[in-house]
């Protein structure tokens, strides 16, 4: 006769089901501690008026206000809870596999065999159902075709935007850096919202009036 | 006779909702311009297995994730986007008001007017309805009275507990800490979760153990 947990007296019942609590406990506080490294990765980008390099954690902090003030503005009603674990989880990756410039010609910028490994590893840190729910919703961030995707990765180039025309520039002095390329890569803010891109537009055109963006 | 919106042709009433719009849309990138400060704010923590100090907007990004990954373990169920919003926003009023160490006993760690003449000012740029939105979601954490409150301030003093335990004890070999003082902040854990509040207590009472927590 096989034994069940209903036919197991209430204390040892209760014994057992404290023991797997912990262990999974055990497994989310190693997570915990685990993504603290995010606080040492460092962008390109850096801090508002500031020479001062703003870190993944920082930013993703930001980001996740950013679209809690500004989700009126998605193209659709996103599910904001959504959006802000979207935000909050995008760069996890970047412990393992690092930050990369978005203006790199070398290196592609999303989704990287690296970046899959890592996720893997991090994210796997956690019980198995959340390791999974976390993958799913750092995938479908990456790929972009969603409505919360495509309002998360608005927030994420629209940052740096505002950072770099308050900073003379910023990031858009680094070589090989022009006005095409940035309306290129920052008109993904359009598919997440058509008001937003409408600002960040200005802010751009602003830039190379101001000769803070080269046009050629 | 009076003009309304409706007697406007199209074409001036789309303008006068494109300038609303813009005009709402500054204030909150305004907003978000400001609260870029809360990176400049020092803790008194440090990071896990490290000297260097945290900054406010980490923190704030490492409460969120804690919220989401350890939500099913509050005492009641939560609505964790509300809490999500709680730990994002909850030391904002500290780039006006400073971070006030948490065993401080020449002033109270919490609600002072300081940090409510901070709400007012900072929240304040936002557009009226989102600056009430967001100063009220501030005094329900700080209350913490509502389950969400009370699961968001379990949090903020896990992390802390977290990071000293892994630090050698941390913050808690500055004058006038001892087991006493600890607990009775920490116990703050067991009206937000009794499960987290049971592992903390074993981290605790492990620092007495190691002696990197005074008894005395």
């Amino acid at each position: 006769m096989l034994t069940d947990e209903l036919s197991l007296p209430v204390n040892i019942s209760c014994t057992i089901q404290r023991i797997m609590t912990s262990a999974q406990l055990v497994k989310q506080i190693t997570f915990i501690k685990e993504i603290d490294k995010l606080k040492y990765i460092q962008r390109k980008t850096k801090l508002f008026n500031s020479d001062r390099n703003e870190n993944d954690a920082e930013h993703s902090w930001h980001l996740a206000l950013m679209a809690i003030v500004l989700a009126e503005y998605a193209n659709e009603p996103v599910d904001i809870l959504k959006v802000v674990k979207m935000v909050l989880i995008h760069d996890i990756v970047e412990i393992d596999a690092g930050d990369t410039f978005i203006y790199d010609t070398q290196k592609d910028h999303t989704n990287t065999e690296e970046e899959r490994l890592a996720a893997g590893r991090i994210f796997g840190l956690l019980p198995k159902e959340q390791a999974e729910e976390l993958i799913a919703i750092w995938e479908e961030f990456e790929a972009g075709e969603t409505k919360e995707a495509r309002f998360a990765k608005a927030m994420d180039r629209l940052e740096p935007l505002l950072q770099n025309s308050s900073n003379n520039g910023g990031t858009w002095n680094e070589p090989g850096v022009n006005y095409e390329k940035v309306y290129a890569k920052k008109s993904a803010i359009n598919k997440g919202s058509a008001v937003i891109w409408e600002y960040a537009e200005g802010l751009i055109n602003e830039g190379v009036e101001k000769g803070i963006l080269r046009k050629e």
